[in-house]
């Protein structure tokens, strides 16, 4: 392990990650290339499934096709408009909390420069507290500009896809994302070190700052997105659907620009930061963890970058699956969408599994030490590879078995379709119990998981079990993005006026994209609990707690207040999507109501003005926006806020029982809400497409069990797209903010206690 | 504190706790001659609610009268049914887990009969193992005889009441469940001590077998009860309201009656045998851990009973309260109802706190010592005064605050009912999110009580506190009963066609009901969420943990699977009611469909066989019974055996983490449970009331407004009266078993990390 074997590290990351851009730029210029001229269908296997229709409809007819690209437009306006605006607020938010950790950590010494010994590598010196405090503030800003980059991105992609580019699309999203991440963090370690040089305890501190400006990006990203998206799907549906009996998307509807407009803000944006977040988290977790390991404070520049190894060999399988696999199995029909999206998912892991063994044996040294709060462990070099691989395989078992309880092919789903016949009530109750019960077996592979990591190589096996289960993130992000791009697809179909048949195959992917999105934010829930528990662990370290023992009372009241905090945050959060839908429904209604020959299709709703005047925002749009940002507030407040006050006048052991509690809890909340949202979607899908006896027998659209199936999916809509993903930010973020400002608490907290 | 004291003690708890049931049976008494002569209206402010109207019509028109005395039958005969059916199933599992608990406990040293050395009584010797396993089966069994005693009584006083006795039978639950539990537990004690002598530890450990059983009948009855009265409930609303469009209650429906019999099997019988539960797990809990105190030690009689001297001074003051101060207080309308229920309990609640600083001052020594985990810790007398009060505080605190999220008085449920304007999925957007909200306050309000009684006196600190919350459950059960009674009488009315004033009169009486058994369970879930933290602590203690640390992996797992299993058992039972509920229809829809006239209301349903032919059970009330019978089943299975199974194979440590985790979990699910339903019940009647002139915009009854209502009054069902209540149950439960097989799993657990 030598300088030959540094050399190739600090080329293969970097690689790896240009690599994975350059990949995704060529497909995103294909992708382009597709939408202006058409019949060149060389690109892959996608082409099969949509051409032939609407080829013919959206280019020979070329009325529709103008309008298709006005749609496009629109949609692109509007999803940029409300980005921009929310950047406003977060660059607010960035700022101030900016300056909120220099001040907290500059504190922690009294702002002094002085050098300081080392806490673990005796000794050395290190750099002093202020420049912690400098360059977290540093890592903080960069984490959240590459954060609000890759949902830009992966925004401005979507709304470039259509119908036919759906399943290129969703590629470059998975790319971009990961190489974006990967690549902004080896960059900004390599410039710290220009500073730092031998102090790597103080590096590694600092670059943590990097997942919690990711983080907090993400969350304002998720709720301020997830609100706008369902307010405006839940306005639209509520009005379309149920009372005028107007079809799903139908450009009678003046909210349905709106709502496309969200699915990709929300969904795509809110997501791509999402993961990003988790993807900056388990990178600093495991990093601030080896950090302090034999071969971090040996130097090791190899072992030391292990957890970005991983991550690069993670581009590069996604980028072999993608290539041959794919290309091995084309998909000739709809229904053929979800078991090859499987395949994929499992391919990817197969080959992920070879590359850690070749990754653990080649980078690590083959025994080295970690520390276990405050003890030493002894770990060989084929630990960690169990460590990482068992993340991986918890990450497929979760990915399979959320597919199982929110795909309409298997029992679950079509029982809850079935309970429509009794009504919405049943079909409520069912849909609620089996999102209940989805929950067991994710816990159970999580707990394993957990259980492996932590005994072979503690904190630092948790972190890259994490980083394993996040490796195939490509793969798993391209199947997230899959739904709301097929679902923005159909929508565009349906209001360019296009044949119902090109309206059924689109509504078959998007049955398939409520899975494969479910199926993503299981994963994201499940690398958010791995990654929570890692970023406590340092957290705990750094704070300096000796154990934390569920029989004081400061941990209990911790753990059970942190226990409250996801329900306190679902409240907010539902509560702001109902009041902002109850807007749009009332706007929506005026139109229907004053707009003189709108059902009939005579006449325009009041969308249609974005299409003329840039500047003028339309109706429901705005009401989204107004709505959603100002909402996001009060939960993103909760969120930012409680390490801070908890840690602040309570202390670092009642915090650490409110990082165990919420994390415990929200993980619960979290897969349970997004299971059922999907299921009562696509339990409405299964109805509307009555592919079976079973189905035709509760359908067609219309008829009182689809009814009672629609109301099912609306109350999902925040469910699974509000509450149910930010959650996972909210037990990731509380976790990583904490760690970053561990040092402060563990110098200055607890301030209640000290004065009773 | 000599032997007058000693003398005094010995006769104040029995005395209490007959003077209590002397009451109780009093006002029975009192509650069956109103309903056989009419016209004596001597007893107490109730008559004045009901009495001109029903007096007129239920008396002077001998049809009526006649009819509902059959009616009132028939539900007493189905009750009663569907309790000795639920039974047989008891029987066989106390029968089953009573071996259980002597294999388990006899094993632990080889069923040996040797005399050892006591633990913390040092020099003394204790009785063998195999007498610890003989007595906790007899207490457990006892337990398990006097819970179902108590909920037996219960129905049975229920299904005498009618509309105009509802306010007096509540008294008489209170007082009965209360002063019965308290009688025999000390009967029960005295009799161990005449075989245990000396040895404290052994009797008071011993003594907790008492809890165990108390706790799982409660746990059958809960559940049971519960899908049986929610799946006739359910069942009952969707065909009659939703799809025939005819009123709750109305004798054409011919679920009618089993609704009815499922108020009082579930709602009474369950939730008796569960404060009860509650009520001997606190008091076990507390006896327990003084055992080994300094004045278990010392064997100071008076100091070692207090938990039993606060029970009794909490009928005293609750007798005193429904003597005097209702009685203050005249009820002259029915708006006044739910003012009046919260002024008695706060009433009791002042008049309580000095109880307490009496009792703790008289009965305790002015200083004394107690075990914290192996450290002793000095405790004074008026520490343990703030313990007791802090708990009894909080529960006022739940209490109101559970009134303000789910009475129709206040904003929180006018906004559900508001939401309704846009349909039944607003209705449970906003629903849902009114529960999560309303967990928040009772978190920190239990939050504080343990912390400040944790931080006085440990564990014992918690388990008065525990006692302290519930000494007011004679008032807090009256409370709690007051909705399902009248629900039944307002039921009663109905069926026997009383003119519509009686009806609107009893659908406000039912209003208050929802409120207030809404109160009830707040106490109950407050409680429950104390008392499972003394038993944890209890547990922990007899296991011999030394700590409990969240940052080991076998804690963890625990952890975050405890925290899953509320959702299993959530899934599990309200999946139960739905399926059962489908059936009911089915019947109901059969029968519709099948009997002529029914509609017309020229023939009868298929429910009144059970006049005529006592022995043949109706259908509808055969479907509950099964259903619910057989479907209690694997929820009882899930709790009874997840700490069996986790202390055996993963260990005392892995164990004390799954009841963390369901504890800080449970109770958040169970809250928000109970109030969303109690909200969503009173949004309807809101609507269906038109109090306002808001109220009168979304209504009447049969408007679109109304039909999302009751949508959302239906899902609201199985979460607040099946599963939200049961969850009580499974957090004490699996904690006070964990206790009892302590020495066991400490003896023999752990096997699959001892082969590993």
């Amino acid at each position: 392990m030598g300088a030959s074997s540094e050399a190739l590290t600090q080329v293969l990351i970097p690689v790896a990650a240009l690599v994975g851009i350059g990949f995704a730029l060529l497909q995103w210029l294909l992708v382009s290339r597709v939408k202006v001229s058409s019949h060149d269908s060389s690109n892959g296997y996608k082409v099969k499934l949509i051409e032939a229709d609407e080829e013919e409809e959206c280019i020979d007819n070329i009325e529709i096709s103008i309008k298709c690209a006005q749609i496009q437009h629109a949609i692109s306006l509007g999803a940029t408009s409300f980005l921009f605006t929310e950047y406003k607020y977060l660059g607010i938010f960035m700022g101030v909390f900016g300056v909120i950790i220099f001040l907290f950590l500059g504190s922690v010494k009294g702002f002094s420069t002085k050098s300081e010994p080392c806490t673990y590598n005796k000794g050395n010196t290190c750099k002093p507290a202020l420049a912690n405090a400098v360059f977290s503030t540093i890592a903080f800003l960069l984490g959240a500009l590459t954060s609000v980059l890759s949902g830009f991105l992966g925004m401005k992609i979507a709304t470039y896809a259509n119908a036919r580019t759906t399943l290129e699309a969703r590629k470059v999203m998975g790319f971009l994302l990961a190489a974006n991440g990967l690549l902004v963090l080896y960059v900004s370690i390599y410039l710290f070190k220009l500073y730092y040089g031998d102090d790597w305890e103080g590096l590694y501190e600092s670059i943590t700052g990097y997942g919690l400006g990711g983080s907090s990006m993400a969350l304002f990203g998720r709720v301020g997105g997830g609100i706008y998206t369902k307010a405006a799907d839940v306005g639209a549906d509520l009005v379309g659907k149920v009372e005028r009996n107007i079809p799903e998307d139908d450009p009678r509807n003046p909210a349905v620009i709106a709502d496309k407009v969200g699915d990709n803000v929300g969904d795509i944006a809110g997501m791509g930061s999402d993961l990003f977040g988790s993807y900056a988290e388990s990178s600093c977790a495991a990093l601030f963890v080896a950090s302090i390991s034999s071969f971090g404070i040996n130097h090791d520049v190899t072992a030391m970058s292990y957890p970005l190894i991983i991550s690069s060999m993670g581009i590069v399988v996604c980028l072999i699956t993608t290539l041959f696999a794919t290309d091995m199995f084309e998909i000739k029909n709809v229904r053929e969408i979800e078991p090859s999206l499987k395949q994929q998912l499992l391919i990817s892991t197969i080959l992920m599994t070879a590359g850690i063994a070749m990754v653990s044996f080649f980078a690590l040294p083959s025994e080295f030490i970690l520390f276990d709060f405050g003890n030493e462990k002894e770990v060989k070099n084929w630990h960690l590879f169990f460590c990482v691989s068992i993340g991986l395989w918890a990450g497929l078992v979760i990915g399979y078995i959320t597919e199982y309880y929110t795909s309409n092919a298997y029992s679950p789903v079509q029982d809850v379709a079935d309970s429509c016949r009794t009504g919405a009530a049943t079909n409520v109750i069912f849909g609620l119990a089996l999102g209940y019960k989805s929950v067991i077996i994710p816990i159970f592979a999580i707990s394993i998981s957990i259980y492996v990591s932590f005994s072979l190589a503690a904190m630092y096996g948790i972190a890259v079990a994490a980083l394993g289960m996040l490796s195939t993130i490509s793969t798993g992000l391209a199947i997230d993005a899959y739904g709301p791009i097929s679902d923005n697809a159909g929508g565009i179909a349906e209001m360019a006026g296009m044949s119902h048949k090109i309206r059924e195959r689109t509504d078959a992917l998007d049955a398939a994209g409520n899975t494969t999105a479910a199926i993503g934010k299981g994963f994201a829930i499940g690398s958010a609990a791995l990654v929570s528990l890692a970023l406590f662990g340092a957290y705990v370290s750094r704070a300096g707690i000796k154990s934390v023992d569920v029989l004081t009372p400061k941990v209990f009241i911790g753990l059970i207040v942190g226990a409250m905090l996801p329900y306190w945050f679902s409240a907010m959060t539902m509560k702001s999507v109902g009041s902002a839908a109850l807007k749009m429904v009332e706007e929506v209604r005026r139109q229907f109501n004053s707009i003189p020959g709108l059902m009939e299709g005579t006449a325009k709703p009041d969308y249609a003005n974005l299409l003329e005047q840039r500047r003028q925002q339309q109706n429901c749009v705005k009401i989204s926006t107004d709505a959603s940002l100002r909402a996001m507030i009060p939960p993103g407040a909760l969120v930012m806020l409680t390490p801070l006050i908890v840690g602040t006048f309570l202390g670092v052991e009642t915090l650490a029982g409110v990082l165990a509690g919420s994390l415990v809890s929200g993980v619960q909340v979290a897969i349970s809400a997004s299971n059922t949202g999907g299921a009562w979607d696509n339990a409405k899908k299964y109805i509307e497409a009555g592919g079976s006896e079973h189905a035709k027998s509760l359908g067609p659209k219309g008829s009182d069990c689809h009814k009672a199936a629609v109301i099912g999916d609306t109350i999902g809509d925040p469910l699974k797209d509000t509450s149910g993903p930010s959650l996972n930010i909210l037990i990731k973020l509380m976790a990583v903010e904490s760690l970053v400002f561990a040092p402060f608490f563990a110098a200055h907290g607890g301030l209640l206690f000290k004065f009773i």
